[in-house]
């Protein structure tokens, strides 16, 4: 079948959809594969989005004579967005990765609430916000918008449960198909259930 | 005069134009300047720009007991994409900031080719993208287009100057009033030239 992405580029790179199934199993992260496909959208001219760089708190340096500054102590600190935001179309995109190995939920604790508040912000001012999130147990990669994150997160927050069951994923995300080139392929969901 | 946002909600933190001129001049650095603002904005519930992460790869990581994960060796990275993005009324926004001492013009050499290539690559997918300089000698500070910055790359490249003059960026950019909430109340410039 011929593929075209939605810009009406043809898709040269096919993804190999005849790999086997635990093609993702290969001691692959979640954040290498999409730092892997962010970079094939780029490179053909898809998309731009990027990692953010781990937000680090520098506190001492030290300038060598003829090296480069060398910092000697620094702490991490908490990310008050997502990891992921560029542009797609001219639409600001915006996401978190998460790699669970629970087999049937993700557990809400992988958020930080400064992520939900930056999530909801995003949504407000008109962005396409959504969570990757990866099964590590079977490799099913989901797309789920924020909007299903917010209502178990609220949920929580009153006595509900604490994650977000797998069914959901399956009934109000969508499983994206592991590819070769690029491996996650998710621009093609964002196309179908934001852009159309 | 009544002054209201564009999205028509009032401005109710009136910057303050009857400050002294030299009011940007007290020790605040664009940076500082710009962070201020994005937070108001962000409160204000105008706009979600955040400024990125510095880049930093890290080497060694020490792991104390009862305490929090030490970096004890890591080194500063050059940023492949700009310092700032986010996301205004549905539109992905995206510019880098520079401070000069040069009291005529602002050298290319602030500017990485990768950062260059990460700007072009915004504007062909349909984002906002423009620079922000401050001239620290009289603390004018503008918002240039980044198709300007482009002409003088390029024409640097092939033996031009290797700045771009202040002149230019009174004659192509736009001169921010410094106000007081916010500091630097660039996206009334957005505003203007890019979406009305």
């Amino acid at each position: 079948m011929a593929f075209h992405y939605p810009n009406g580029k043809p898709f040269h790179d096919q993804p190999r959809r005849d790999l086997p199934l635990n093609y993702g199993n290969r001691g692959m992260t979640l954040e290498e594969d999409l730092n892997a496909t962010n970079l094939f959208y780029r490179e053909h001219g898809i998309a731009v989005i990027h990692k953010k760089p781990t937000p680090v708190q520098i506190v001492r340096v030290d300038y060598p004579k003829r090296s480069a500054a060398k910092i000697t102590e620094a702490y991490f600190k908490k990310p008050s967005t997502t990891d992921y935001n560029g542009v797609y179309k001219g639409k600001y995109i915006d996401f978190e990765a998460k790699e669970t190995q629970n087999p049937t939920a993700l557990p809400l604790k992988n958020f930080h609430p400064h992520q939900i508040e930056h999530m909801k912000a995003v949504k407000a001012h008109g962005g396409i916000v959504f969570i990757i999130v990866k099964f590590t147990t079977d490799n099913d990669i989901f797309l789920l918008d924020a909007e299903v994150l917010f209502e178990y997160w609220k949920e929580s927050l009153n006595g509900g449960r604490k994650s977000i069951p797998k069914k959901t994923f399956y009934n109000e995300g969508a499983l994206i198909k592991i590819g070769y080139a690029p491996r996650i392929p998710y621009l093609e969901v964002v196309e179908a259930h934001y852009l159309i």
